[in-house]
Parts: C-alpha cells; sequence; structure tokens
C-alpha cells in the first residue's frame, strides 16, 4: 500500500503505544488498533490489560460494556469475560460455549505509555520495545505528554514527515522559532543497527526567545541538533541536544517523542511527549513544551490529511520523486518494508510445516 | 449475508409493513423498501397504492412529483401514471412510450398498517399475512403504535435481538421494571407449523409500580409471560400474558408487535405497536405504554447500530459463538435461509423450463 | 456510464471551462477537473497558467502551497516549479530530480472564461473552443456571470436536463415566468455540424412583467425562441430571440450561456452567463438576470443530485424509456458517445504502431 511496495498496510509482529498509562482506568477505554477494536482497562485498578473489543456473542463492542469487579460484562446479553478474556459466565446457562474467550493481547507498561503486542502472543519479547531511558524516559529527565491525537492518514505518512524535518521550513515556520532554516542543513544518516538517525546540525544558530527560555544563564549563539531518529515504526525521535556553539560545551537535550500506532490503513493514532534534561523543575518551561507541541501537531496533521485526501480521491497520481533529503525517510520506508515481508515470509513457512 | 448463510440479504416473496395506515395520505410518501424507492398514496384518499419511485424517464425520484387527482407527475418533465402505474401522459405527445409504466405493488390495509408485497403479484396471497387478530389487532384491544424508526442495521439483528429477550437484562434494566430477572428465566421454544415462540415464564414476579398501573386491583404476585414470537421477518411479537402467581387465573395480555421491514442490506424500518386487552378504555395506561416504547427502542437501536458498525468496520470478527438461550434465534435463521433458499430456488426453476 | 454507453466517463480531448477569468488572481486557485487536481493563478498578474495541482515529491496538494514571485512552492517541502510547471528548485540540494516536472495544462483565456484542455497537448487547438461570439460574448452584448456552482451529479445528467427545456414547465414554473407552456410547444432539431439546436418557438407568447421590463417600449405579445443549443459538452445555449409576434420584427435575443466542467465522474462544475443584445447599459436589468439565474439553478441542481443518488443508491433501476421531446438529448448522447469512441480508438492506434 502507498507509499510502502508491500500489500499488507503494517507490521503487526511489533510493539506499539496503545495508549498513555494514565488513560487507563478501571473503567472500560475501547481503542481501534491496526484495524481490530480492543479494550484496556486496569482489573481492581491494577495492571492494564488489553482484550479484543468485540464479542464473539453476537459482534456487540465490548467498549459499550461495564466492568464487573475484574470482569467485563458485555453490555448487550451479558456475556462476562476475566482479565485474561476468558469467558467465564454465560447467562442462563452452567459452562460457557467452545471459543467464546475474547483474544488477550500482551501488554506492557513502561514509562507512562501502555504497549501493545500484535503479532503472535509467543514472540511477545519486552526487550523489543525501544530503550526508553536512550531517549529521556527515565530518572533525571523531565516529561510532558499532549493530549493523544488522531491523524486522518496511514502511519507511514506520519513517519515520512517526521523523517524529513525539512518540512518545518514550510509548515512550522510560526510555530517553531528558527526553523526556516531547517531544510537548508546538511543531514547526516547515522545507522547504528538499533536505529537510523537522520541528523542536522545547526552550526551557530542565533540565539532566541526560546533558547534563551531554555538556557537563560547562556547569552550566545549553539550547535543546535535537529536529529530525526527512527526506532522502529512505533517510535521517531527528534529534537536532540544543544551545546555551546563551536565549544563542544553540553547544555542539555530537548526530545521530542513521537509514538504512531496503525489505527487503520487509512489512519493512525499519535502520542507525543517532550522530555528535556535541562531545568527539570522549571514548570512554566514545561508548560512551553506543551504549548509549543499543540500548535505544532495540527499542523503535521493537517498536512497528512491532505495528502491522505489526494491519495483516496485523485483518479491520477504523479509517480512520485523523492529528493536527497529523502535518503533517510527512503531507507526507513525499505526497512518497514523488509520487516513486513519478514513477517509474510514466516507466515508462509508456518502454512507449510516441513516433511 | 452475516448473520444469515446465503448471499441474498432479504427474502422478497413476503408481506411486510410499509407505513402505519395513518402515515399515507393523498400526498406521496416516498419509502425505501428491500433497496428499492417506493411511493405511497391515496388516490383521492381512497385505498394505498405503493408504485415504483424511480419516473423510467430520467430516474427522477417520484417522491418529489406531485399528486394530480388520483395520477402521480413526475416532478421533473411531467410524465404521468395513474394509480396502477400505468404512464398515461407524456408532455408534447400523443400516446406514451412502451415500456413506461410504473411497477405496482400489491398493498393490503389491515389493523392500522399498510402491507406491500415484494415479489411476484401473481404470489402476493393476503392470507400469508400473520394473523392480527390473534396477537390483539382487533376489537376489544386497545393499541398504540409509536412513531416509525429508521434502525441503522440490517434487520437480521433486530430478529437476533427479539428472539433472544435475555437482552432486556442487560439494555433495558432502567427503561423495563423487573427486566434484570429476564435474562436467568428457562426459555421453552414452542412450534405450532407458522410461529416460534421463544417463551420465558417469569412464575412469582413480584409486583412493581408498572404491574400495579396495569392492574391496579389485583394486589399479590405474578405468573408473567415474556413471550418472543416469530410469525415471519416481518412481525414478532414480545410480551404477553399476566396471571394471578400459582393459579392459573388470567389477568390480561400485554403484547408488543415488532413489525420490521428491510430498508437496504444494511438498515431496516421499524414500526411498534402495543396491544392489550385489559383496561382498554384506559388513556393514562395508553400514554404509559407509548412513553415505555420510545424509551426502548433506541436502546435497541443503538445496539443494533453498534453491531452493524463493527461488522461493517473491523477487518476481522471473532467466530461467532452461541449461547442455549439462542436456540430460539438460531432457529428462526434458519426458517429465513430456508425462506430465502426456497425462493432461489423457485426462480431457478422459472429460468429453466421443462423441456 | 450511465446515461452514455461508453465506459470512459468523460472527453478528454476537448476544451472545458476551469474558471471565470476573474476568479483566477495571482494565488492559487485549487479547482479538480475531470478527476485531477489542478491549479491555476497569474505569475506575477498576467496570462492565467494551469497546473497539475498534486506535488510529485510526496503528493501534497499544491492548492495549500504559495506563489513566490511567478513560482508555485509546495506547502510541504518546498518544492518550486515555474509557471510551465518545471521544477527549478528543491531544497537542501543542487539540481532537482528527474520527472519532478508538473503537467502544464494548455490554457485560454477568452471572454472572461479560463479555457483549459485536458486532452494531448498537442491536440489544443484554440479553434476548437465554440465560436464565443456567436453566442454574445463581444461587443455590443451585456453579459452578467452567475457565482460558480458545484452540481451533485455527472455532467451526463446536467447536459440532459439543459437539452429538454421542457423540464421548465415542472421545476421552473415560480422562477421562469411563462414557463409553464414550454414543455408542450413542438420542438425542432437543427444541426448546422458544428452545433445540435433544439428549437421550441411559442407564437404569440403573451406579455408578462418580465418581457414588459425587458422591452419597455413594446406592448404586444411576441414570438419567443426557448432554444437549447449544443455547442459540445462545455458549452450549451440556452434562451434566445424575441420578436414581435407575427411580423418577424427582432427585438432582442437573451442567450443563457452554461458552461460545464465534469469534476469527479459523479459531479461536474457549472458556470453561468447571461448575455443580451438590448438595453445593454440597463443596471436594473442586468441585475434581474443575476437573480433570475441565483433562482433557477439551485432547482435544477436540486433536481440532478437527486437522479444522482438514485442511480448511486438503488438496487435496480427501471429501463429507462425516452420521449419524443427526448430527441434531440439522445443525439447529444450519441454525439458525445462517437466523441469518447473517437478518442479511445486514437490511444488505440498510437499504442498499436503500424508494422
Amino acid at each position: 500500500m502507498h507509499p510502502l511496495k508491500v500489500d499488507q498496510p503494517y507490521p503487526f509482529e511489533q510493539w506499539w503505544v496503545a495508549a498513555f498509562a494514565d488513560e487507563v482506568k478501571e473503567d472500560i477505554l475501547g481503542r481501534k488498533i491496526l484495524g481490530e477494536e480492543v479494550i484496556l482497562y486496569r482489573p481492581e485498578g491494577g495492571a492494564v490489560v488489553a482484550l479484543s473489543g468485540i464479542c464473539p456473542h453476537r459482534a456487540f463492542p465490548l467498549a459499550k460494556g461495564c466492568i464487573k469487579g475484574a470482569k467485563v460484562q458485555c453490555g448487550y446479553h451479558g456475556f462476562e469475560f476475566d482479565s485474561d478474556g476468558k469467558c467465564v459466565s454465560v447467562p442462563n446457562q452452567k459452562g460457557v460455549p467452545t471459543n467464546s474467550d475474547l483474544k488477550s493481547y500482551p501488554v506492557v507498561e513502561r514509562a507512562g505509555l501502555v504497549w501493545i503486542w500484535t503479532g503472535k502472543a509467543e514472540n511477545a519479547d519486552p526487550d523489543l520495545i525501544p530503550d526508553l531511558d536512550e531517549v529521556g524516559l527515565c530518572d533525571g529527565w523531565a516529561w510532558e505528554q499532549s493530549p493523544p491525537i488522531k491523524v486522518p492518514g496511514r502511519f507511514t505518512l506520519l513517519i515520512d514527515n517526521l523523517l524529513d524535518l525539512g518540512h518545518a521550513s514550510f509548515i512550522h515556520t510560526d510555530t517553531i522559532p528558527g526553523s526556516e532554516a531547517v531544510a537548508m542543513l546538511p543531514v547526516s544518516i547515522i545507522e547504528n543497527g538499533r536505529t537510523l538517525n537522520a541528523q542536522r546540525i545547526a552550526e551557530g544558530f542565533p540565539s532566541t526567545n526560546y533558547k534563551k527560555f531554555q538556557f537563560p544563564e547562556y547569552e550566545g549563539e549553539f550547535d543546535e541538533h535537529f536529529d530525526a531518529e527512527y526506532y522502529g515504526p512505533c517510535l521517531i525521535r527528534t529534537g536532540g541536544a544543544s551545546h555551546k556553539a563551536g565549544t563542544g560545551v553540553y547544555l542539555g537535550t530537548q526530545n521530542f517523542l513521537h509514538f504512531i500506532t496503525p489505527e487503520t490503513p487509512y489512519s493512525c493514532h499519535y502520542f507525543v511527549i517532550s522530555a528535556r534534561d535541562f531545568q527539570v523543575d522549571n514548570k512554566a518551561l514545561s508548560q512551553a513544551m506543551i504549548d509549543i507541541g499543540d500548535q505544532i501537531a495540527p499542523q503535521d496533521v493537517a498536512a497528512i490529511g491532505a495528502i491522505e485526501q489526494v491519495l483516496q480521491t485523485s483518479d491520477t497520481l504523479p509517480r512520485e520523486v523523492s529528493a536527497r533529503a529523502d535518503t533517510s525517510a527512503l531507507k526507513v520506508r525499505h526497512l518497514l518494508e523488509s520487516q513486513i515481508r519478514r513477517e509474510i515470509s514466516a507466515r508462509g513457512t508456518e502454512e507449510v510445516p516441513a516433511s
């Protein structure tokens, strides 16, 4: 599916952010993830569980059901499921029908995020979740999360968006101070086997009110990172480190963490966290980061929605051309295509058992 | 089409309720029935006629036309049709084109309902309409009709809904007094060749304000019927008789008559009448029945709409499981599948004439 | 595609009105034409250009971009295109990728209209634009244009509408004085190799307030033209000449020029101009013509939208029948089918070079 050269719209053997941890409470949160209805809740206030959101009895959406202790009760005919998804009670009969359990999704709660595994349960290795300490979701950093966003476009358009920060010079000039310059910065691609970082460094970046707000004790110019680092389809880190210009003296790091989760083939969920390792107790700065995020995200969402609209309604599309600045985005597309192809291939192998 | 195991979405060789009789006046009422635009009107105030609602000239919807005496005039170019559907006048020419008549549907007006036959006209035997005296649309009973409803879901979901009244314990607890208990009542299936009744009897049903309103002179407990009787896809009767508990002394019957008519493969019309044989002149009780119906129906409509949404938007659905309480609903599905298969088979026979 | 008996929904080798000339300014106007996104603008205030409206880089709609001098800049990553569509600048690199030019459409500005050619550029002969002098868009005439309209129906329904003015007697009786009579007037078809005129002449047409407003110095009856002249799918002229009844004395001509441009297979743009050769400086009369147009067009739009809805949502349609008054509309359909078939055939020839 465009822009990927594979038919399957997304990889399933993958951890994704299903929700911010504080979105999920004792009561049911319904969310569509990779085309499937999922319900999330905390049985008796404990750890989050994620179950299929469709009652196998009459296809009623369980998000409209209710919680009875640790159990989910379907809102239509009262089938009850325990927190493992096991059907434990059906009104007016002893026992329950066969095959009436809900699918239970492996879930890990980490760094204020609820991670869900959408592939085969036996493959759900928590070590496959990106290292969140590395991006600043750890002690000693300040984080702020923005409200979750639904993007009316396929998740690959959001990945494309983030992997080429040059767009900042065109759609974010009024919201990101200094972003005019980003598009013209040379891009270095750094691959380390786990991530791919499209790194731009603005040397001698002039001070702005924003920079003074971040680093009030420093008066000079900056060497400023505009990274776009791909940790898998679920996470892209942008932002990066600030140094005193020309000195290598480290001032601090401001990361924006973009957690992306396909909702349907044509839409995605978008969870943004900003994280910094300086002025971690400055509430005004924290609020400013939230406010900036609230201004930037709608600009990206509008751009992606406009492209999705073009993709869905145009009779003919021009053949896509790419610029040199797209090298990192194209490499990421290839990584994603390879990931999906490996999945398809692994399924094929299973279906043809060795003789 | 789910949940039926046949491709054709509904039976055509069938009487359906097209409208309440008092909805149809001298002017045109347009209504989509089994996927076809139909117009209903009373030529010069007389008996209802039902004609195809699309002008064969340029496909203008005749519901936007007007009535001239007993004739329908297309609102676009003025073709005129008499009440049999015969094209009788075309502006600016003598005579009319061949094949320009409207399809005329057999119609029977009975018990305040306009019945339409959607199959072959020669099969339109009025005796195939369910016996409406039997369900209380006759002298000696009080009836109240609710406003017609459009349900945003396939008609089979409404049949499923009604055939398992156990749902009352989950979605109607705030609107049907005593409904909490319904799901746990044992179900007996009574088949008599014409109807299938999924019968629940609540013995020793406690009195409630509602029961006292119905039977003010009786103080004790009730043996209470919660029937769900299938008269064909067009009519399901719910409710039933009340007796003095443990005595067999008959107090009266409160029926709810659910007339169901497919609108499209994914939506249906829903006409509800309540009928009782006790306190037939009690206007306050009549109004209360209307009020209760106005509260209950939206709950069912919301549930069916939610399921239809799941069916249409989920990439994968869990395999359907059924409970013991579904036995009657499953039997009704089989009846409906058989009815549709007979139709398909009869069409096949006609197309291959005996040599 | 109904009502045409060809699959291709419209002819591409054709001039169409893309916009009124005064709609197009230095800034970008985006418009969908024959299923393709197009942008129109005046480089540095000069002659209109029309370019593909989708950036070949990441499919962003260029209508959301901006103008830099004579160039269009994509609003997402800043690709720049000159007014010929040539990609001239890509941020952060020397040179531009191959195949990154925008399609440029041949455009002619004539008589206050922007004409666009949607076929092969080498076939874009401006002489194929209908003769606009002939219909009154020339010196000595007064013209008034109505605001452009989007019609929620296929363009062929609008052509059908205009070619049988008999519909005026049914949907325009409250907006066109004297229109009751139109449907009963005999129709003559006049073909001259370039146009097809379905001509109705009302002899002894009585005076009305409207006619007195047009010709205040004349008191008698009129011989009144209700022409519907097809100049190709892009233009139909209605209205026509008024004479003193029975004398042949010419009073003047009031034309309504209907410029039609497919937007998608199921919708079209509609540009209306009224033009007259009498009382050309009477502003009140000009305003009256605009006001009448503003009342008539929504009636046609509603009718066409209703038919489009029927075509798209009805499971079965009656076989179309035609009246004698449709002869001209049917001839026009044949002309249109032939035009499309010639296109398809010409494409076939190119693809199979002579051996």
